[in-house]
């Protein structure tokens, strides 16, 4: 059988690879995300996209509803837009389309870091938090296609401010900007905690207790059987935050006389899950429609 | 095809019925739920279920794990006990076992007021909050089993004790218990407010936000169709509650501008939801194996 097609559109670049069916990635194109122009953008997937024939996914970074519409997408800013009903009149087809921690959920899944377990939880920890997760071997996707916004699960209620207008959201605790010191990123923080910075060591391990805590409410609530940690900012400071991470999780964790502690794993697809993770959720729907 | 039998394991008593694939009960037959003996709870269950030739489904006020496990389930008296393969001996065949709250997912779903979508929540307020969820028309069960324990998910890190010793549960806020003031319960205040008094409703109203903001946590992981509340003091409370859990929802909810907010509704089997829940299960696991 032929490659499937990935498409990953973030807020700077939108890529575009073929995939094989072990998830290896061939050559990416890539062309610049417009703002804010629907139209532009299913343009530029389009002249990308060269090949009618074979399965199309896309992963987009904001929420795309199950009718395809763009929803909560200020990056792209767009909110609303039906994108998915005109790109797939572009292509003349159907695409399969998701948010892009979904595509990297999926990805990790198939061909990464979660590989042999079919309950599955990923954060990607960025300039917010996304997420993804795995349930019985399906991607979770939820009524409307907005599920796993993991980052906008409540923790604090009336506690830090959010980008998304409310406050205590998880994503306000853990994210690569809750990380952040002024001018410090994640990266800096943590070459300063190896070299003996105890502000900056301090500082990370507050952020992993908070990722711990948001984890103790996903772990309570799905149950997964492994931790998937991915992002920028996430990969980066994996090491400092995963130790705190866990003991809170532990300490918060339901029923933890009798259970085991899902593994929290360093994601390992870096920057082409959301390539990958696109054009093999198209594979499994070609595959379960035909 | 015959009836299948459904078993519930409240904390009070055992109560055993044959149940119709149309999901109505016939008699039951009950007997007091023996505490911290799991050998003398085995008994109890296997002198009830008096036909040894049809599925049996059980479910139970506590954590099970998919291994059968009894695992945070104070009410019984039991963390640890291996109840399930005990169980299974005794009955000489195969019993689907679940957490009670689950198992009245599974009965709304199919037969009450969770009937016409496939991805639906939960949550019944009672002494604690317990939680169950389908997701795309399966059972949330996670890796271990003990999925969907929403009373758990944490929304206010630090905040009210918890029965289950940690600070800041959905529970602690939500509950039945949560919703007394000294000697008056939910009932007794749903009727004062009903009567007048500024406070009890107040209070109530109070109760109704905190229990939007645990929904909106888990509408953004979940993204559910539609949100079934039931348990004793929700369903008393409801009334009281609802305008402001909705309130507080539509403010939370990732991507609200966009959405249909699922809708909140009253549980409709009473009662009688965990026998028929735990019957209709078994049912579904006899089907998919034969």
């Amino acid at each position: 059988m032929a490659d499937v097609i990935g498409v990953d559109i973030g807020g700077t670049n939108v890529r575009v690879a073929r995939v094989a069916h072990d998830g290896t990635p061939g050559e990416l194109r890539r062309a610049p995300t417009p703002f804010g122009d629907v139209a532009a953008l299913v343009d530029v997937v389009g002249e990308l996209v060269d090949d009618a024939s074979v399965p199309v996914g896309v992963g987009v970074a904001g929420g795309v509803t199950v009718d395809g519409v763009l929803c909560g997408a200020p990056n792209l800013g767009m909110d609303g837009a039906p994108f998915g009903r005109l790109l797939q009149e572009r292509l003349g087809r159907p695409a399969v389309m998701v948010n892009d921690a979904d595509a990297a959920t999926w990805a990790e899944y198939r061909v990464g870091a979660g590989r042999g377990v079919d309950d599955l939880l990923l954060l990607t920890l960025g300039t917010g938090v996304g997420g993804g997760a795995v349930i019985g071997g399906r991607l979770l996707r939820g009524g409307s296609g907005l599920a796993a916004e993991f980052g906008h699960v409540i923790i604090d209620e009336g506690g830090a401010a959010c980008a998304c207008g409310n406050r205590g959201c998880f994503e306000a605790y853990a994210s690569g900007s809750a990380m952040a010191m002024g001018e410090r990123r994640a990266s800096d923080l943590v070459t300063a905690a190896r070299d003996g910075d105890g502000v900056a060591a301090a500082h990370l391990a507050r952020i992993g207790t908070w990722l711990g805590i948001g984890l103790a409410s996903l772990v309570n609530a799905l149950d997964p059987a492994r931790i998937v940690i991915g992002g920028g900012a996430g990969t980066a400071a994996f090491d400092a935050l995963v130790p705190a991470a866990e003991e809170a999780l532990v300490a918060r964790m339901f029923g933890r006389a009798h259970r085991t502690t899902p593994p929290i794993v360093r994601a390992e697809l870096g920057d082409h899950a959301g390539v990958v993770g696109a054009a093999l959720l198209a594979l499994h729907a070609a595959e379960e429609t035909s």
